[in-house]
């Protein structure tokens, strides 16, 4: 498909959307298939020869359409929203087309940067503590998760690496298998089951805390469950409180579970998944500028401000807790930005392929990564884009060789 | 906005798309900027009046262009390809619209099944085993992963459950953390860094195995490794190959370190996210259809296949490894169709509640899930659509009604 097919076929696209939203409440929100509806309607293997793109969108509403539960329909009150909306589909298409990956400042500084500082204008939308946004120079800050579960179980890894690293510091005969097996999180019995899963994930004991006749788990429940299982030898290391959170109701008594948390040592995750209410309700407000207020928080933009699935946003008060748990620091994804720096540990040969890799990718006519292969510094060239012809390795060929050249000359 | 101005501002937003790749080689490649450009160009806060669409499409070319990494430029040969297409742009359009999640088969039926039947074409097409397919009634199957890094931590993790319950069924005075502290997994000293935080995730010792001069890492050092930890007191559950995975080139020899594997009852997953070769290679289209070949296999379309990021296509032998080593089983994600069944242990008003809820899904006129507080089986009715008006709730309301006297009636 060249550009200009793409032009008219993306714009036949936008109209079919148009119309289904047009069309949407006619269409039964639930479909009427058995599991295995779907593998009878086509081949069983992919066909030698490709359809054209009216049969392609034919088969859509003849085999995929009848399967469709209709998310955003009128008639939908299932799950939770996942609300998303038209602008939100306009930033998908444009966001889609430039198709930059951000896995690190490098990959793309846009990407990095926007996430940062959108996440602190949300923040201060719902009035977060100053302490959890990422300013100039705060040690706090925002980043977008694909779920609420996801965030769950980042910070219970976050928590689990801190509390390890505190026991060890202060008892270094254990080894991390002996605190693990110590390490205990926590929940409210009414609360969503991917804090089960997190912990699972994790491979740390998760217990529940039981919640009152309103489905909310009191200060004096948590205490209590502290103190067995501190007498037990158990360390607690998280609570995951729940917010509102789809399914169940439990609204945790964030006033007085903050401040047992600071004081026990004991990680705060407050999940809002599917807290409106931290828009809606005054004394969550108030709270949310509260001291003591936890560690992280995390709540769906993707349900609550129409944005399109996925899209949650998780705060943290030091960034550093996240970034510290995970840190793998590869060749290949470092860059001269980065906090970290360079160790210069390389032998002759990899000083000059370093300045090498330096001069082509300071000039920016073409883009490269090294990697280490073993002791060896590596200058990759990767044949990445579909429209790479020989003229343009070519190019990058007499590039790389006119700024060896330079380079070797200076030594 | 409205349908009307969705439909002008997707179809300008097609063709500046377009345009984007017809002048996309003109574009510096790699961005000239320093971290921290971003935040200076817009405000502090978010704005209180919105921008017309217009200003937003200028504060884009202004603000976020100059700090893009353009991956899809010819001169971009860093880190690998995403290729992406036309093609598979028109098909996010067209999933981005109809927005539905798919986190269990009811929840949209026609993506679970369509995934499985995509996976087995796809399987096909690489000549994997026939036990690595789900077909009408395998073992095996194909899930996408958003990563080959995700792809290697789910195994990782399935492979620790499955070992920790063989292990305990063997010695059941060991507790899960005693077992824990002694599994150990294992990949190649080249291997992409993504396995040591799939290990560090886990909670699990990971050992290099020494490569070879050419990279790949021989049976001979495996068994090396095994014996000397075996000896020492360590159980080893999980190898990853790596087969060309960037950046590193180590290509593992599978048909040695297979039965190795298979023998030694490690799981063994092959990761060849960056392997063309799945596809060109003579040789590794045999070592596919072998046997003793591995418990899993991924690879990354979005790599290879023109189809945008992020889709990476894991394959295993045994889909109730993956299933069972996660499974949380709440109400709200059950169904009439689920393998597990519903357990029927409510009280008189929840077996009522039940129906209505069954009748209610099978009039297909709206769509509820129902969840647990504590002992009672609740309906939930969640307003999910932006387009919901008071004249849906009213009319679901009064189906309700109507639905629950006809079955109180029928009692």
């Amino acid at each position: 498909m060249d550009i200009t097919e793409f032009q008219k076929r993306g714009k036949e696209m936008v109209d079919y959307i148009a119309d289904y939203f047009k069309q949407l409440e006619k269409r039964p929100v639930y479909p009427d298939v058995e599991p295995g509806y779907l593998r009878p309607l086509i081949p069983d293997s992919a066909p030698q020869e490709p359809e054209n793109f009216e049969d392609v969108l034919k088969d859509f509403e003849r085999i995929i359409m009848p399967g469709v539960t209709h998310w955003h329909s009128p008639y939908f009150f299932a799950y939770f929203p996942t609300v998303g909306s038209f602008p939100a589909l306009l930033a998908d298409i444009l966001s889609g087309g430039i198709g930059c990956l951000s896995f690190s400042w490098a990959a793309s500084p846009a990407c990095t940067e926007l996430e940062t500082v959108m996440l602190d204008w949300l923040g201060k939308m719902l009035n977060l503590p100053e302490e959890f946004l990422a300013g100039r120079d705060g040690e706090g800050g925002g980043v977008i998760q694909g779920s609420a579960s996801e965030a769950t179980l980042v910070t219970l890894l976050a928590a689990r690496t801190k509390m390890i690293r505190r026991v060890q510091s202060e008892n270094p005969e254990l080894t991390e298998a002996d605190v693990m097996s110590r390490l205990v999180a926590y929940a409210s019995d009414q609360a969503h089951s991917s804090v089960e899963k997190a912990g699972s994930i994790g491979g740390v004991k998760i217990k529940t805390i039981p919640s009152n006749d309103k489905f909310a788990v009191c200060g004096s429940a948590l205490k209590k469950v502290l103190h067995e299982d501190r007498a037990a030898g158990l360390i607690p290391f998280f609570f995951c409180a729940t917010l509102g959170t789809t399914p169940c109701c439990s609204f945790d008594r964030l006033l007085e579970l903050g401040p047992i948390c600071n004081k026990e040592n004991i990680w705060m995750h407050v999940d809002a998944a599917y807290a409106g209410s931290a828009f809606i309700c005054p004394e969550f407000r108030y709270l949310l500028n509260g001291v003591e207020f936890a560690d992280s928080f995390n709540f769906n933009p993707h349900k609550w401000l129409l944005i399109n699935a996925e899209c949650s946003a998780l705060w943290v008060k030091k960034r550093s807790d996240l970034t510290s748990a995970f840190k793998v620091d590869p060749l290949y994804l470092q860059h001269c930005h980065q906090e970290s720096g360079l160790v210069t540990d390389y032998r002759a040969s990899n000083q000059l392929n370093e300045a090498l890799l330096k001069s082509i990718n300071e000039a920016r006519k073409i883009h490269l990564v090294p990697c280490h292969l073993r002791e060896k510094f590596v200058l990759r060239f990767a044949i990445c884009s579909r429209t790479v012809e020989s003229v343009h390795v070519q190019f990058a060929w007499k590039h790389i060789s006119k700024l060896a050249t330079d380079l070797l000359k200076e030594c």
